[in-house]
């Protein structure tokens, strides 16, 4: 059947005219728990019920990756609904109808077309895309779609229309610093895929651990990676997995800086000193490739050349921040190329290592991708930075011609919420650019460095604060509800864990661990109003390695829990309005912890791994006394007795102090409740 | 370093003399959360604390799948304890020696020697073995003794010497009616060797799906897997992993019954008829292979040569259960061959059949193993007899010269507690057995029929009873107190969500899957006083089939939870001797119910997938009423109204009924509580 054929006939006709009814008929306000938000949608009243019968039928286009995603949402399907869908992609008219116009790129690029309607009416649904990708993400929507209706689950009526706002929308996962298994990759993959990220940065090298087989060059793994790596075939593996989701993979190899683990095996590639073993420690090393002897160029070629035969790609990321060798201004053979070559400082040299790379990867027909250290005005236009300085940094290059994405704002190690990620744009309003300027905004990534993750936690860290960046890569600039934003945010969350990803039930698994019991009611109180605090606090506090055993309280605990919020928007609504409803709420989240506190003290204190948060469980039953003396004199509008309130201010400054490398999630709200005591 | 050298030196003397003073100090009441039970151990007074500098040595022997196991335990040891413990096999005198005489079979046997010793004192630990199995048999025991020792974790001192009481300790899983992936084939290996279970055996094939790779004959998975099977790279894989954890791969090829997928591909090799596709629907099967052809022992021989090269075992299992087929009784030219072979009847006729293939096993060096009914005296005596039927068919069996393993009495899919399975004995005291009839008892086999489970529920139907059975399998026939069983049962459970495995965490992921959020608080407290119904329940009450989509409401719950024992326990000790302790224990679970129902009730209507239970959730706060009332009764010694004990009969006997394919947990104890009122 050619595309479009179907929709001319008596059915089409109809569910068109339908459209035309539902718009007017639109209602804004369905609830709706999809993320991204789609571009357009308009809700008309009515369902389409899902039965046993229901089928997705392609209707143009034949194509085995889009079969495979119709397979995968029929099973998804079948898991909601219950209902014995059978496996198998329709043909000819189904409930759910796909026209599709193509396959799309061999190899997914930047300018693959997302684009894909939706309508769902009386006559059933119908999903139109230019391309496979679209349709999948389509399919994606479709499946968010899927609510409850008496005693079965339906399609609500609907006409959405919907793009990308931005072409790349990446997710960098370190597996440097420690490994991840592939299931981890895989499942972090469909994760990506249910909210339409496309771009997998896969950061494969570093400092603590070289993580991809080369079989040019297998020292580098025998040496450099403790027996943790990716065979080829499992990356080519990976490569596939994402193919079929949609999703490109962006492979990054770091150089010249965070090059030990290369140079624990290559020795004689090092800029004079070379590393005795793979780096434990974080921070930034001082060994990099020697960017002045051509055989560093010739095993670039080499191994890069190789790497081509397993990311398809068109860009190959080489990293290049934080290069720092002394040997760059001191080594007397370095300086000496230096001069020869009129380069007059370490950033002139990296400059001119960059331009040779980037001649070898023209060679190989890739672009090349790099952090905003690589940022010269010697490079052509082609190149892409990846700005993890700030929007600044990126408009700067977008000034000066240079494609980019912006990665600030969007690190997840920073333990911070949702929202704060959220209200970070690649590409704000009032940035200075042209129109073309703009365009050469692709979009942006979410960083996971993985100095303090590991397989257990990194599901976590990952989700489900990387839905809400997504949603900000995809949807329309002006999508910024917090409070809409945040109800989705953990519907969507479920909706992750039904792909298999661990970050629900994270927290529990981890604190019975951590006590070797499952008697963990009492703790989980506690741990419910506790957030981990951020990677360099800890470092700081902990000065963790990458031998640092990461199972302890702050591990277990989720970053933006839901507590956090709460305490924030009832105290907001409280201090705005005093009510008893707020009021009362709050006082009974505060008193919950206080109940919790005898029992989460003992746990605690005959567990030795948590005995770092003793002090942090012995400070709450305090503050949420604190918090409930405070809710009384405010809503009882009476004075609190003269000194109170610098007590308590005292008692919230104490807890603000480091202490198990934990926080307490309502300090913030907490003081402005004190602050609005009247004494 | 030789065996023994070092202890010979005057640390090890020291540590003998120290072993001496032990056992004469020994505590037996020192609590222990081992499973299985040792042999024989005696605690002594004092710790040997871990720290940092904690290293285990392997003094004699050196083999790399020892250090292996070495390497997973420090690796174990550093999530439990948080120590920054050294990645590597220690050398020289560690905290923990390890002195193995040598490998043990290079295909691990039957007959391998599993037994160990430990001893901890302050001098060190030291673990010795005749094989590198029995090494790591002693190295879990020391795992599970860590224990916490204020701000640290210690081994008790303590003296153990270790053997299993059976040499087949095995856990059979159904892969065939639902597809389990290599990773929980992982995890479950992983388990299984955390509680010393030893063999996995692993059901391949079914009239449901067949499983395993044959490049001879692809059309078997090509025609009869839906594309769901384990290729011959991932099987090796397998076998492989199972190797390093001490664990035999027992495969098994169901035949000449239960092959209907089989003969989905062949249908050439059929009784006559051949299926037309897959069978879907579960019970037996009337297809079978043909007994009366060559062409069937060819392929056979063929197959089963292929698999060798894949299983190195000893063993191969050849099913040979509920064949049914009706062309033996009625198909000419069947009936011709079984008068020509003198074969009176069907049974003869898989005699034959079986005694054909046990040839082809021989010459290929393999023993056979089958279900109850291979048990034929024509067959000779170095068969394995696997009863399903019974205690009393595996003794006869052994009366008859037959080696056997008992399986009867541990089928987890029906859903019974593990106190059931804990009571079942392979070789009971009573055995009407020589000495010589009993050591042909060889063991038993944990049975994991996959009707109505997949890879989601399936951790959560295997552990932790596995766990118990396991003890029964391992540990002094006199091992057999219940409470002490459950509690460490329940300890030995989080021991294992450790390993990765999922049961403890699946109940509340199913619940948010079921009802799409993380509201679950009040669904679960519902939850927690249910559990499933059994396999045959279920099949009557839903007619499941391998279309089923398994994720209702008792797909969630947990078999034999821990509310069932609570109940029973606390029940049982107030009606022994009513007082205030027990009453008010109980009278506090039972108000929970009743305080979580509307909740509970209000969740589980606006839910699709559980309007199956709405009935459920309605009976439960009447019934804990009832149990509140009674106690009430009972605790005051006053006398009900008149009618009040029927009334309430009547309401338990409805709860008994069937609904929502689950059941309550205290229906047991409260009729008995009910009875107990006086009117």
């Amino acid at each position: 059947m050619k595309p479009g054929t179907k929709w001319t006939n008596g059915v089409g006709v109809a569910a068109f005219c339908l459209l035309l009814s539902m718009r007017s008929a639109g209602q804004a306000d369905h609830p709706t728990n999809l993320m991204p938000m789609p571009k357009a949608l308009v809700f008309a009243s009515g369902q389409l019920a899902l039965t046993p019968q229901f089928a997705i039928s392609v209707t143009s286009y034949d194509d085995a990756r889009l079969d495979a995603a119709v397979l995968r949402t029929m099973e998804r399907l079948r898991m909601k609904t219950g209902l014995e869908l059978v496996r198998q992609v329709g043909h000819g008219i189904g409930a759910l109808s796909i026209a599709v116009d193509g396959a799309g790129g061999a190899v997914q690029g930047v300018d693959e077309d997302e684009s894909y309607s939706l309508d769902v009416s009386n006559s059933g649904a119908v999903l139109r895309a230019k391309t496979v990708v679209g349709a999948m993400r389509g399919l994606e929507t479709a499946q968010q779609l899927v609510e409850p209706a008496g005693d079965h689950y339906a399609l609500p009526f609907v006409s959405i229309t919907d793009s990308p706002r931005f072409p790349w929308r990446g997710l960098m996962l370190d597996c440097g610093r420690h490994f991840e298994p592939i299931p981890v990759i895989k499942r972090t993959l469909d994760g990506m895929a249910a909210v339409k990220l496309n771009v997998f940065h896969w950061h494969l090298t570093e400092d603590q651990g070289f993580r991809i087989e080369s079989k040019l060059y297998p020292k580098l793994t025998a040496m450099g990676s403790d027996g943790l790596y990716y065979t080829q075939a499992q990356a080519a593996e990976v490569v596939a997995y994402a193919r079929a989701l949609g999703i490109r993979v962006v492979p990054e190899f770091e150089m010249p800086g965070h090059s030990t683990a290369w140079l624990v095996a290559y020795p004689e590639l090092a800029s004079a000193r070379a590393p005795k073993g793979i780096r434990r420690e974080f921070g930034v090393s001082d060994y990099a490739l020697d960017p002045t002897r051509e055989e560093t160029y010739e095993f670039v070629r080499r191994f890069l050349g190789e790497m081509t035969t397993i990311f398809p790609d068109a860009y190959v990321h080489i990293g290049g921040d934080e290069t720092v060798s002394p040997e760059w201004k001191s080594d007397p053979r370095i300086l000496a190329f230096m001069q020869q070559h009129r380069l007059k400082d370490p950033d002139a040299l990296q400059a001119y290592f960059n331009q040779r790379v980037l001649k070898i990867l023209t060679a190989l027909h890739k672009h090349m991708v790099g952090w905003d250290e690589i940022l010269n005005p010697a490079l052509p236009k082609d190149v892409v930075i990846q700005s993890w300085r700030g929007e600044e940094s990126l408009q700067k290059g977008a000034q000066q011609g240079y494609q980019g994405i912006l990665s600030a704002g969007y690190y997840l190690d920073g333990m911070r919420s949702a929202e704060e990620h959220y209200a970070v744009d690649p590409l704000p309003a009032d940035a200075k650019l042209t129109e073309a300027q703009r365009r050469l905004v692709l979009g942006g990534e979410i960083c996971m460095w993985a100095e303090q993750i590991d397989e257990r936690s990194v599901d976590s860290r990952l989700w489900p604060r990387s839905a809400v960046i997504a949603e900000r890569f995809w949807s329309p600039a002006n999508v910024t509800d917090v409070m809409e934003m945040n109800r989705r945010m953990r519907a969507t969350s479920v909706e992750l864990e039904g792909l298999g990803l661990q970050q629900m039930e994270h927290e529990d698994a981890a604190l019975r661990e951590l006590i070797g019991s499952r008697h963990i009611d009492a703790l989980k109180v506690f741990a419910s109003a506790i957030e981990p605090v951020s990677f360099g606090e800890r470092y700081e506090q902990q000065k963790t390695s990458q031998l640092t055993v990461l199972d302890r309280f702050v591990d277990a605990v989720a970053p933006d829990p839901p507590s956090r919020y709460a305490f924030e928007r009832l105290t907001a609504s409280f201090l705005k309005a005093p009510n008893a409803k707020d009021a009362e709420e709050l006082r009974s989240m505060y008193a919950e912890l206080i109940k919790a506190a005898p029992g989460a003290q003992r746990t605690i204190a005959s567990s030795p791994l948590l005995t770092d948060v003793l002090g942090r469980a012995k400070q709450m039953p305090a503050l949420a006394q604190t918090a409930i003396d405070a809710l009384s004199f405010v809503s009882a509008g009476t004075k609190a007795p003269a000194g109170w309130k610098v007590q308590q201010m005292a008692l919230i400054a104490e807890a603000k102090k480091p202490g198990g490398i934990v926080r307490f999630t309502f300090l913030g709200p907490l003081e402005k409740l004190v602050e609005a005591v009247q004494e």
